[in-house]
């Protein structure tokens, strides 16, 4: 490349950051880069490490030592995090996604990328320092969910499928209970999809009790895997605390009434700003 | 926002683009923001408009008039794409991937955000100028590919299921035969999903005769939709072209040989440079 001005260096810096969070970036990547010293490299660094926080991008994390570099970590500033959240639940108040049965359309929702990053960046904020070597979802609305989360976290996503598939190779299955009728359904993982004792934040688009959730647990399990943790797009409130199959996970919206026969939806921001100071 | 000098515009004005590629941006939209005059905004944006060039990141665009604004058009450089190719190539080559039955295992592949976001880009930059409503994909395999370049190219993503779901509300279903062994399947959509002559291009993660594509196409010919375009990140090129169902479709890699018996797999780039240069 050839040599560039600050001006030029700060545009192309920045993109190279944002494209690359949770990389340790080693300061002579830059200098080597730009034809720059490092001592101009540090500068530009701190002018987009101030603008990165300012704005609510996230950190620019400055290791030390011959190891060392920086480290772009994005995370979602307060204000931004209530507007989203705030912008979710109107979008959920719709009635008219009241299906028969007092289900919810969402598929609309899910279907918008940008949305999904931003989701994605909210999740990547609570565990922006967790130690977590894999995301896993379990097919089919949560993939998009988990996409998201992982690139903005630099980390793979893990599919567990319902029925096992040719293209998957040899698979490990279990049997879980889940939904309203608690049904009998089955999850299957490729034997080849996670390393022993990976550690697994897992990501759904909806959690009611948390049988399909617990269900992945249950999997994780079986390859020796831990749960680092949960993150789910939008819980049902309309369930007893007692019934809940789990206590630790993280939510951004809460439904607290569907009534398919009035047509009227609650909806109200869920546990993401408490679990974020938890952390 | 307090107004910025023009080392942190330059900063903020790059991560403001990046996150909305194909939104047209009026100049008022930043002098506001940063209290600045058009004219620095412009200075500032012939900066940024150089940068991306140069480093093959995509095009700035600049409407002139009264409803004019700048558009950030993401594009892959020819050598950037060349590199992804090479690398998704070299990638796919792996004999371990091969399973029984001649099937390959991608799943470790289709699971790494940022491998799926660079093809997603590839897929933008042919279709950058494309008259497009919206990315549809078949569940499962191909949705963190459809995301990757909706959210690139700023367009939703519909999802046709296998079976039809409570949660999508009524929905059109059809058969279609695919696979090598001509086998009748069937897929869904959601009646919700898609808005009369809506212009829809379909995006997969692997492709043989076609058939599964072509059953998108036919599902949205009941929708009244067409079809924009066709883009699949692995074609397969064991199969005749006189068999193969589609003929414009973009693939960014092709399976020449997969030899379960003597584990072997060969892989060249598929068909997206020369298509990219009929557009």
């Amino acid at each position: 490349m050839k040599k560039l001005k600050r001006s030029a260096r700060l545009v192309e810096m920045t993109q190279y950051l944002l494209h690359r969070p949770h990389h340790l970036i080693p300061l002579t990547t830059f200098a080597d880069r730009y034809g720059a010293a490092k001592s101009s490299i540090s500068e530009d660094l701190s002018i987009i490490k101030e603008v990165f926080e300012e704005e609510g991008m996230g950190d620019l994390l400055t290791m030390a030592g011959a190891a060392g570099g920086v480290k772009f970590i994005p995370k979602a500033g307060q204000e931004q995090a209530e507007e989203f959240i705030n912008h979710l639940c109107s979008m959920l108040s719709d009635s008219s996604r009241i299906l028969p049965g007092g289900y919810l359309y969402m598929s609309d929702m899910l279907g918008l990328p940008n949305l999904m990053n931003e989701a994605g960046k909210l999740f990547a904020t609570v565990f922006a320092h967790a130690d977590i070597d894999v995301i896993m979802t379990v097919e089919t609305k949560g993939i998009p969910l988990a996409y998201a989360t992982g690139a903005q976290l630099n980390l793979p996503v893990v599919l567990v499928r319902r029925d096992h598939k040719v293209t998957e190779g040899s698979a490990v299955s279990i049997n879980y209970v889940s939904g309203s009728h608690k049904s009998l359904h089955t999850m299957t993982l490729s034997k080849r999809a996670l390393k022993p004792n990976a550690k697994v934040l897992i990501v759904d688009d909806f959690m009611k009790a948390g049988g399909t959730i617990q269900g992945m647990v249950d999997l994780l399990a079986e390859f020796n895997a831990t749960v680092a943790g949960v993150g789910v797009l939008v819980e049902s409130g309309e369930i007893d605390t007692e019934q809940k199959l789990l206590e630790d996970y993280v939510s951004l919206a809460t439904l607290t009434v569907v009534d398919a026969k009035e047509k009227e939806i609650s909806v109200q921001p869920g546990n993401y700003f408490s679990r974020l100071q938890r952390r």
